[in-house]
């Protein structure tokens, strides 16, 4: 699939891995981002730069979405100069941003009247595993496109799970997948709250869970960098993360779903925010967890 | 080490698996159980049984106990007839009941008084784990102690965890454990609720999160059983996982450490129980998320 | 003020019993609903019919909103013969929907442009207050057009409490009147789950505390019906009160503002929802609250 | 009743203030408290002073008990010098404090088998209302008893409210109020956060509230000092609220009811205490309400 060519829109630092990636691999690549020097690198690496969304798309071909947010997706896929129309009869958007599922729908169904398809791509995985193909996907949309693309999810992951041929699986499943984070976030930030103030190690309290009954990279790897206090550089940043709870309670009105356990995260990540850590990562959510229980909390610098 | 005499007190079904290992590698065993019936098996494999706690203790030995819960550990050691004074000088006390932290740091302080050890030595894992030597075991308490009782630990489990020399942090760590079970059994039954509401397969949705960020027995064995609803029988009663988050709010309570996430799972546990699902597996509180969410849900038969 | 125009858009229960206090005080009222037969009674007693928002509203006059949410308002106000072009300088919207402070902000600004005053003027009582004129009103915006309007106010209500000069200041404060009185209903329901699962009256324990330290209409009315199990016909739709929490979460994200109690509320809307309870009263959440204590629990005919 | 014999036992401001009307009236009062000092003041007003609790009661005659706690109360029941057996046959215990239903219900069923009855007289109301004879009355038990204190009630109350027979009731009713109360509070404290992050005036929003549809002395006052941060000194000390939740969270756990705003409370008195406030006014959990939201936060002084 060497040659075909893909358009890449937001350049934040997973898009700025996956583009690399497909650069490497010798895949055609235009890259556009809001803040063009985001794409200064990519070009010096052979890829074009387009000066608007609608610019970087062929008629026919392959665009790759990744932004922060539902809005961003919006405009650069429908307001002036998005992609959609130029995208055109016979293309595939590929949408690997985290959005809401409601987006998702809606914007298959402007596609399907504009002749092309979206594929439902969100990823699980930091930066560093997009830019080695170590990224996991999850996938939904129609069939013939997910086939199509298939080159291409092969060559960022290492590991595609197919979620069937609606729009939004997809998307439901990865806001569904960082929900759980969360949720082990908290859950280990307030078991570690309770083994300290009973004077105990948390440190080895981890040790035996994440190597036993825990033992997966959630638990490990999070684990630690709670321990560590290690919030800054975010891998994720906080204000993602809040962002990320808010799609999943707004998903749960919309099909009324109660979630009491995101109920709780959501009220955490407001308290972040309130509290001035958006920059932080998501995990500094841990923080609260242990200053209200009146342990020593300096926050990570 | 075999030859030693070991008493074992406490003969559900982990402690009968416990006993019938221990039997079988040729320790010297005594056992004890309120009610007698439970003892027979194990007899007709090589054990002694005893009238009371008391006759099961050998001075100076080791004293295994197992049981349901705080009262009924305090009516065997320290009750009439209770096995402390006659296991004596010298003597190990092997607590693998999960059992609050404050009755670990009673009783230590009990035996040290009468010249015994008490070591906490909760365990992790299913019965058909403890028949099979395959338990995760948490273990504090003081050194020498935890050195004798070694060979006995070694038998019943795959991995022991030494959490220090007091002796509640094993225990501790016990309840903590249960706890963040418990936070992963809600987190997956909210975000398998969300799923299915949008009108997805919560089944695809496991096989991508367990596969992947969640490869870990917890989400993957757990998990598989909550889409199955396999609640009945229990592989550990409902009311006990009441009981151990009742454990962890009360030890919360103790040491002023605030766990909103406990909080929420011992209101699930109580409605739980308040609707009759006492005996069914401790994995049924998903019923009530499914339920709340207006999902069929069909109790287990 | 008798003789002034004043066009009154939505005749739900509270638009019907405003319009028809306006008309009998001798004020010139046109009416507009979407579905035109909740005129029929109105018209009969002397208000003109408008087929359209833009008819109903006289250049520079007064128009009252009365809408279920704020969709139907940005319909009316902006959509297609939207009374807001129409209604021009000098004229007066009187916003007293509950509806989010957002929509209040936009809503001014836009009126702003077109010489127009937003007043928001949400109300506190049921229908048979509206039609009374013993509404209390939560007043905010513009001074010039508050006075204005005074004589309106005057007639409808038995209070206004003026909060300020921005356009959502009352709104705000009508949707945490809102939640403020969601939380009685679940704190009552919950301590009335409490006193009956001790044996207890729950009778008695409201004629205590709605005698003396909670001697108010919120604990004296809300918890008389919560006992009686009254939830229908209901006084306000759960659908709708599910809706005004959902407001409270919506303001508490874009304001970086926490409130545990509010998310609590939410998953019990949502819950109701769910089991088909929009059409019952919003204080029909107390049957989950009885339902999860095991509490015989007789939905409401 | 007049030259009637009283005990009362402990003299916290609500004893003095209880101790001080009863001798004022003309009864016959003698006084214990652990620490001698708080006696001294009431002995110049003409009480006894006793040195044990014992000493105190005369048999066959009354005791009124105001203690901090449970343990308190058992300990000069049935603990050494305990008045229990001392007050003996044809005695009544007026039990006022704020205890556990379940410790009423054991302690009545110690005073049958003495010959004594226990009757459950918890109050609402502040030290000033006890020294004014403003408090309410919570009561229940033996009808006799009841009829018997009847004058006793009378000097001390503006409202007395039998609340049935069993021993226990009155005491759940005393718990669940104070719940009700703890609720309110919170709800107040978050509806101000909101207000206040909307940049609106609190103050004008309770003073819309609390004239109104909350116009009861919960709303009026409580509101008042919240928004005052009026936290110190203590009207009822925040550690005494933790105390009272957890009264309220053990009795839920006991009779299988779940109370997800208490489990919430709960936590926050948690947090309270943690962070070092168990001295400040109860209502001082509004300062995290406040804190998490990012409000500045000035801890009272």
């Amino acid at each position: 699939m060497s040659g075909t060519s893909v358009a890449i829109i937001g350049l934040g630092m997973m898009g700025r891995g996956i583009a690399g990636r497909l650069i490497d691999a010798g895949f055609d690549v235009t890259v556009y981002n809001r803040s063009r020097s985001a794409a200064d690198e990519l070009e010096q690496q052979g890829a074009r730069v387009a000066a608007t969304p609608a610019e970087a798309a062929t008629p026919g071909g392959l665009v790759i979405t990744m932004l922060a947010h539902d809005a961003a997706l919006e405009t650069v896929a429908t307001g002036p100069d998005g992609f959609l129309e130029k995208l055109g009869s016979g293309g595939v958007h590929i949408s690997m941003s985290t959005i809401s599922p409601s987006l998702a729908v809606r914007l298959a169904a402007l596609q399907s009247a504009l002749g092309s398809a979206f594929v439902g791509a969100p990823v699980f995985g930091r930066p560093e595993a997009a830019a080695a193909g170590r990224l996991w996907i999850a996938l939904s949309g129609d069939a013939d496109a997910k086939a199509r693309i298939q080159p291409v999810l092969a060559l960022l992951s290492q590991g595609v799970f197919d979620l069937g041929i609606t729009p939004e699986a997809a998307h439901v499943a990865k806001i569904s997948g960082n929900f759980l984070i969360a949720a082990a976030v908290e859950a280990l930030a307030e078991a570690f709250a309770l083994v300290a103030k009973n004077g105990g190690s948390a440190e080895a309290f981890l040790g035996l869970l994440a190597q036993t009954i825990f033992a997966c990279p959630i638990y490990q790897n999070y684990g630690r960098l709670i321990l560590d206090r290690q919030f800054s550089p975010a891998g994720f940043k906080l204000a993602l993360g809040a962002k990320d709870i808010g799609l999943v309670l707004a998903n749960g009105r919309e099909t009324e779903t109660p979630l009491p356990f995101a109920s709780l995260l959501n009220d955490r990540y407001l308290a972040a925010l309130a509290k001035g850590r958006a920059e932080l990562d998501w995990m500094a959510i841990a923080l609260d967890v242990a200053a209200d229980a009146g342990l020593a909390n300096a926050p990570a610098s």
